[in-house]
């Protein structure tokens, strides 16, 4: 099972600063792609050697570096020198458990976020780290394995579509986030339908799976809203940072992912508050269940307890029980046990049990 | 049923601004009204082709061009060109899940709401989302469907009822707002039946469709919570909006609108807090209940269970089992058995359980 | 019973400022009342014509006019005209399910503000809406019907007693809401006797009276709650109103009567506290007794049911049954099935059931 | 019992800033104790009339008026006469359930406090009010009973002790203040204790006594919180109040205090936090040994109950039925019993009733 | 057991600022540590006598005092003397139940913060007070007992590891912050595990101990969130406080070390979330696996109450009772009985209930 909790520290001891891969290494080879672009054309790239980008610092050209997979240090390192990037953030982008945040470092701009991912059908929310580098002319991305959500923006600077080629550095990063966020939309579509499902479950025929998928659903939309909430601040740090890196013309653009992201929280919220509600139904649905049982018990007991006595009583091998004897006694005995049932089932039926 | 959280998200991929149309279609041909007024006369115009709307756009009169179904892109595309609003209003246009907010872009403002509405003895809350674009005397709407709240507002135009005719845009758009708001008062009249209606049931008769019903209740509560809740913002973002296109004669209307917003998000959390209040009730009250059956059977049980083992005694089998031969053994046991039982009555007295 | 959540909309489709009662006509005939005073003397009228309160308007003298009823909408009508009240400030009179609210118009300030009864032994808060327009030495009061809680005051004006004589309109209104404050402490008061004598229930011997109570206090707190909260807001505002209307020597009077809306806020808070705390309490008291219910079922079950078994044994009719021809095989039964009720007894005292 | 909540309020109808003494009387006679010091010497004296504590009032030393008792309003108003106080003032006095609340009125500061107490091995906490007026070299307190928290503060004047008599009258009020706060924290362990005995109850065996002595605890928990949180806005009142009653150097031990405050808050929420969570501590537990006990019952029952069928078929007395004249149909009967019942056993034993 | 909440108090009636150390006495003897250093080079010292320290106040190097045991009061008297800090903060540093806190004192800045420890496979967290007070080039730390978790800092000061030699008495201070918040990182991490091993738990078979367990890991996490939530105000504190004591250079550190504060305390607040949903969980498990018990039971009874009943018929010894005579009476008999027995599992199975 995944951990809910992963690891988040730096090795106690350590110098601040020092460079250090802390998540789990999820692919075994490093692969670098670059994209460089303006209006007029672009070039697509897979690195080698990573010291193969840098030429590409001073062009007025757009350029995208793309670094797959964290493990190896010094790539990051020698990122860190040639881009004049500070320790404390490129331990950040080697530590993958980071909660989503935006720095302004003047030269720069770093920016983590969380992608998000949940298979269809499938019930955990996968969660990766991104380490956007926003500089000028120039976004570095550090993903902790191949495979993204990206590939729709490959596409259109490969074809030129959209604003993306007429525009800076800085709507290349809102893109980015931009998607980051409406893939929230696609987990919190599936999520809304197994709330849904969950729902008529409860209401036809209440099972532990249900509870169990409660459960596991609260804590899926907990990791959730750990990774989108703080993307609110992010976003709202970019719309407000006085940086030439952040264009006004980009304002517009990020208002826009800033009314998605408030629109993806408030869903969530509605959702936990579902959620809780099931789990308030399913109690009392429980409770229900409880008592609709324990009626069928005391009816069946309290009719036949007092009956099954009095079938006692006359098969007591007292010499003198003059009942015994007489002629229509056993018929007698059965008349009374079917007013006594009779008169059980009144009260029952009276008191709204039956 | 409907679904609880529907579709709200553009296809990942598609660069931001692209116009589609992701809400379901609900109807089959779009329809065209223009209304054009002022102080002296008005028409009245069911328009065929959007085109035939562009020459009211510098008329020195309100124009207001209402358009329901969003599902011929083209439209709304072409008002986009000739009205000179931003891709991405358009695009909100076109989404129909938003959530309601107001956006100041200079030319004209722009505002989403959602037109909430229940049937009566319903139990769905409708919502359609209302798109507002209010800019220098005219006012664009677009709707999903035809059919809407806003005819008596139709009338008092052609009519000349109130100050309408002699306001501005703004104040047409602060009408379109102020029926939204009144709208919710009758949806939250039906809700505060319903919760009378279910406190009666839970005192005198709690079954499980009170419980379905407390559900349904929370559910519907928190639709329409999210859909006012972000009214007040709008609102406030109006009457706080530095723009020639709200004038300060308006201004004292907004106030009106805003305090019944307020008023109405006062009464959702307050049914809010009734409703759980509910559900604690039908809770305790099924626990009480389940007390009321266990005591009978526990009366019951306890009263007869120790008689019957006496029985049980005398019809052993032994041969030597001197009380048998007595001559009154059988009327002592009686008597033994009825002071048992009453005994046990008596504890049952004692212990209020009578 | 009363409508819990009160009817609160003026008709769809009329424009604002259409002057229409939307509350329930409470009194059969509406009367008027007139104070004027100054330090010097007071007059004191009942007034037949609203028009006879006019030529008071401009006397340098405090004048106090006083409307019980509000279904004849022309009187409302007049002095809006004479005292040139806006139209939306009319119709906020005549609906008479506002939330207190202040809105200052610079001519003079309008004042919304709830009377809350509770009867002795009742059980029910009433609620009656107050308005107050503070002009310029003149305060006019609207009630739904006569007979309120102001009778004190009047009497200080007749008599000359405390400041109100030798102060203004200011300090006039600000009695008014003092009072009403003032009555809130009474219903908390009732209120908090009510908490204690359910708590002492609880303790002693819960019922399902008990348990609608809670439901019934737990309302009525809310109700309370929400006519209480925004007067915080209006005696803020009203301090804090930059405006000749209320002089700074009021400020003082302000404060203190601020004070106490704070002090019956918080003990509101504390109340609904209590009760939440009640309601736990009676769920654990039921969840309790019904543990004892069990455990004698269970004791008594447990103990003769093994041992009507044993009988059940001897009771067999099989022909070859060694044990039935001993000499002493029925008591050798007897003590077999007392050492097993012994046995019983000890294992439940054991685990403290006993 | 204490009342929970005590009477609040002035009688209605009565004018602001009469004097009457709402609170119950609580001391036979007034006790006034008067101390006068600077840094060279002190005199203690007990007064017998009010006046005897005027010529006071202009000397440049400190003086501390300690006033024990309310129900003599004359003191009061005369001090008030003196002293130049606001009726309002006054009036909050002689009302001995204010929320701790201060007032900067110019020439004196206005503070209420509450002093609290709870007996050793006691449950409830009582609560008197102590008024301060902090005025220019001069201190005036007002207590409803004589017996106070402040011994050691007197010793400290008389014994010259501490920085008190080198410094202000400000000094002397923070003194005051700190003392009370102080006398918070032994509360709040005896609360810790009572706590920590009730988890260890809970653990090993919960009783209904538990459940009360956490109800108790709730209230009591309440009742602190109403008296402290207010008090953390008096003290930050004091430290922002320009004026120059409260010296600057007096700042530092303000501080002081008010981080005291913010840990008694602190403590009280942790409480209350640790105090609902041993409530479903409580109920959890509850449910967990009615689940035992109902085990115990079903198993007994179930595997008696089909047992003592098979006898009762064996008891019955058809003329015909083989098996009853079979050699060992006694011995064979027996077996099938046993081998049913350790079915049963094994049943119970997989599903880890056993 | 470890006292849930702790000593906070000076004995009433002391002075404010008079010394005496408050908590338990944790170590024998007072243990001293000096270090010093600069760019160049260090000396490492154990201190015999608290003046050996006094020399070094003003060198130009770094100074670093550690103090391990409070119990001697002189000492710290001492220190306070030379370093001249306030009285109020030597009373702090002896009182070791302090609440996180900074204070910015113009010649020194005292910090107060809490070393938490959790022993692998312990469950309880430890607490100790760490008081640093960083004056210019001179930071005092002072602890409650020797061992530390600061010894990788001692070592790069040895060994000239990381910026610590080069930069001043602030990045000491930054430093010794920062090992305390990795270091919750760790106490989340088991705890983290803690709550998995719970949750596999809950599903697959709760227990008793799995009630405690939450309870315990509830209350800890109570205490972890008390000490690490007023680390956030205290860092904060130092990134705005306006003093030459926090270099420029250092805001870049304390900004890294703030948003670890956030992500310890939004980790707290999730796994907290995370615990009371066990909680939740437990209680419906409970609730679940009672009715399955019920179901058991109300299976078996009411199929063999019945069927007990009808044998019991037959048991009677009326002399009369014709079927006793049949030749297949008996069979007969056994077939209604079958018959019985097989209706009554129809209908628990058409119930769902087998």
């Amino acid at each position: 099972m995944r951990k809910i909790f992963p690891k988040m520290v730096r090795q106690p001891g350590t110098p601040p600063g020092t460079l250090t891969h802390t998540g789990e290494q999820k692919v075994e080879e490093v692969s670098i792609s670059l994209f460089d672009y303006d209006e007029n054309g672009f070039q697509e790239r897979t690195v080698e050697k990573i010291e193969d980008c840098f030429p590409f610092k001073d062009s007025p050209t757009v350029t995208w570096i793309n670094i797959n997979g964290l493990h190896v240090v010094e790539n990051v390192e020698k990122i860190g020198k040639h881009f004049n990037i500070h320790p404390l953030v490129l331990e950040d982008i080697l530590h993958t458990d980071q909660r989503p945040k935006m720095e302004d470092l003047d030269e720069y701009i770093y920016i983590v976020a969380r992608m998000l991912s949940l298979p269809v059908g499938g019930h955990e929310v996968g969660s990766e780290q991104l380490s956007i580098v926003l500089g000028e002319n120039v976004v570095i991305t550090f993903q902790e394995r191949p495979g993204d959500m990206f590939d729709p923006i490959r596409d259109r600077i490969r074809k030129g579509k959209g604003r993306v080629r007429k525009s800076g550095a800085d709507y290349l990063a809102y893109l980015l986030l931009d998607t980051i966020v409406d893939s929230c939309f696609m987990i919190l579509e599936q999520f809304g339908d197994i709330i849904e499902g969950l729902e008529e479950d409860l209401f036809a025929h209440p099972t532990v799976e249900s509870l169990h998928a409660i459960h596991h659903l609260k804590r899926e939309s907990l990791a959730l809203k750990r990774a989108v909430w703080p993307l609110r601040e992010v976003i709202s740090g970019l719309q407000r940072a006085e940086t030439p890196l952040v264009r006004d013309s980009t304002g517009m653009y990020l208002k826009d992912v800033y009314d998605h992201t408030i629109q993806v929280i408030d869903t969530i919220e509605s959702q936990r508050d579902m959620v809780s509600g099931l789990q308030d139904l399913y109690l009392s649905t429980i409770s229900n269940r409880m008592n609709e049982v324990m009626k069928v018990l005391t009816i069946i007991a309290t009719i036949f307890i007092p009956l099954t006595f009095v079938a006692g009583i006359y098969g007591m091998n007292f010499e003198n029980m003059p009942e015994l004897g007489w002629e229509y006694g056993y018929f007698a005995a059965l008349t009374v046990m079917a007013i006594l049932g009779a008169i059980m089932v009144y009260f029952f039926r009276r008191n709204h049990w039956l």
